[in-house]
């Protein structure tokens, strides 16, 4: 039965995952048309072009995604799940070559609900431009599971003469995030709490590997970016300056926040530094690259809302310091407990 | 705080998948001394030798373990999810390079059994000769997990001139198992249902990469290889009948099946064919080296049990035949239901 067919009323049963004739069924009919796993065998060849070829390297990056609700506004665990392991490869500086996609489903899942999220998986790596190559499906008893789990993993090729590393990071770069922060973490709590807002606030998932593509071909001066997920720019700034041993200062006035993130976040009682993205990423580079650069990541639809948000110190080493709109200066930590179960 | 002297209270809380402190220290504390993940990047890049970077190709897998119970007699969701990874890299011919580790814990579950389950994979990537490189961590609510999911993905290295495919398969080929049948799946059927077998019924998990290279090394006339896990033994002859358009004759009394499995599939009216193995695998060679490849099968831990089983015949074509021991013949199908979910 060709997936569009399938009863509205179907859900997932423990033999879709038992490797006989209903999982061979479901991988063919629903995820083969749908995602286009050219072959079901347990392996996938992926070829490499002649440029990959010459690398001595390989990137792999691995994420499983947990995401609750599964469907919240601007995306879906589908999309969150092809775009966040295509970020990490892209900010690790690597050309991503293809994705893995491994299912965890629980018993009861409706088959629509499968189907929407596979859609979304689909939609999202064609627009990355970046191939599902292989995958897996588990099934787990009812109760045992929240629905789906997703994992991808992905395999970059390093790019010729790119090496980003938080130590290259040295007093006088600048911090430049490529959009505002917290929509990701905030549509989903909204979500999770019935909040509706007007203007909806949004998911920003979106895969920065074209973006990235941009920034790394217009200058060599970048010298690391990350996407700052969990624990949101908060912990990723504070990873970046314990892994340096610098001290980034960042100015609240000059963070990009929208107006609807920074209503929940107060509704909520939440700080949007902790509150994880999917769409945005950080990147530090040298001074005098600063202006053309954000010139050229505005360029990008990916990168529009870009901003430098501060720039790095000597000391105190390991530290990261936010210079508040009121004049004053405050000390930025890595997030330190659950605020944001299950973002991602 | 050491891994070792964390309390043997502790558990997993909610915080520790957050993204921010609490995750930091599990993975440094908890992760890096036991399995050795380098750094903590989102990811990682791989070192390619010279012979890896002259292929054109990459073999790229991925598996989510969802095992139940997490430990059972023989080993557990931690050694399983190493060698059922690299099993599936080794049997399409490749030379596994590495893996990712990716844990969904549910929150609640004892800081001990992680550490067990840690050690556990530490020790079979070690006994495979296969580096984790890259990992990630997730945490669930209690009572929307089932203790832990591991997803493991692998990259592996094409070996120059080795193609192996069920299209390779002809009329007249030999069919050979490297160990008796369903001793995973039996093991972990008796300890969910509290049945103790006296000498114990042990899953045969193990990483088979070693025995692969010798296979492979030793002759070009193996055609194509599989390790039967989930479906058993028949589903995965039933797949290569079909993809090769053959008929595949197999001999019940060839194949080698333990007198403990036997009694454990009698005493819970399950067939053995369709029982997952998790340290077997069966391939298809060319008659004039079946004696040779099987000696040199036998020389290996992992191959000690080889036998042929059966040959490969021109029709009925898509079909599975068993001559029974009393002398009739039946059609194998594949696994129809769910009968041994969560077995991996």
């Amino acid at each position: 039965m060709p997936a569009d067919k399938k009863g509205s009323e179907e859900r997932i049963l423990l033999a879709h995952g038992s490797g006989g004739r209903a999982m061979h069924s479901l991988v063919r009919e629903v995820l083969g048309p749908l995602i286009r796993i050219e072959d079901f065998r347990d392996a996938a060849t992926v070829p490499l072009q002649e440029k990959d070829r010459l690398s001595s390297e390989l990137v792999f990056t691995t994420d499983s995604y947990v995401v609750s609700p599964l469907f919240f506004p601007g995306g879906d665990i589908g999309s969150l799940s092809v775009n966040g392991t295509i970020n990490d490869l892209a900010v690790s500086g690597a050309s991503p070559l293809c994705l893995s996609l491994s299912l965890i489903i629980e018993e009861g899942l409706p088959m629509d609900s499968l189907i929407r999220i596979l859609r979304s998986v689909k939609g999202a790596a064609e627009a990355a431009g970046i191939r599902i190559v292989t995958g897996d499906t588990k099934v787990v008893n009812r109760g045992k599971g929240d629905g789906l789990f997703i994992n991808t993993s992905g395999v970059g090729a390093v790019r010729q003469g790119v090496s980003l590393s938080p130590k290259n990071v040295t007093p006088g770069d600048v911090v430049i995030v490529s959009g505002s922060i917290g929509n990701h973490g905030m549509a989903v709590m909204a979500e999770r709490n019935g909040i509706v807002f007007d203007p909806p606030l949004l998911s920003d998932t979106a895969a920065l590997n074209g973006l990235v593509e941009d920034m790394l071909s217009h200058t060599t001066e970048i010298r690391v970016m990350r996407d700052p997920t969990r624990g949101g720019l908060a912990t990723t700034l504070k990873e970046i300056a314990l892994e340096s041993g610098t001290c980034i200062e960042i100015e609240e006035e000059r963070i990009p926040v929208t107006g609807s993130v920074r209503g929940a976040c107060e509704l909520l009682g939440i700080d949007p530094l902790y509150v994880a993205n999917e769409g945005v990423l950080v990147a530090f580079a040298e001074r005098s690259v600063a202006k053309s650069l954000l010139d050229r990541m505005k360029e990008n639809p990916s990168g529009r809302g870009s901003a430098v948000i501060g720039c790095v110190k000597k000391e105190p080493e390991g530290t990261v310091v936010l210079k508040t709109s009121i004049g004053g200066s405050r000390v930025v930590d890595m997030l330190p407990g659950e605020q944001l179960p299950r973002i991602c």
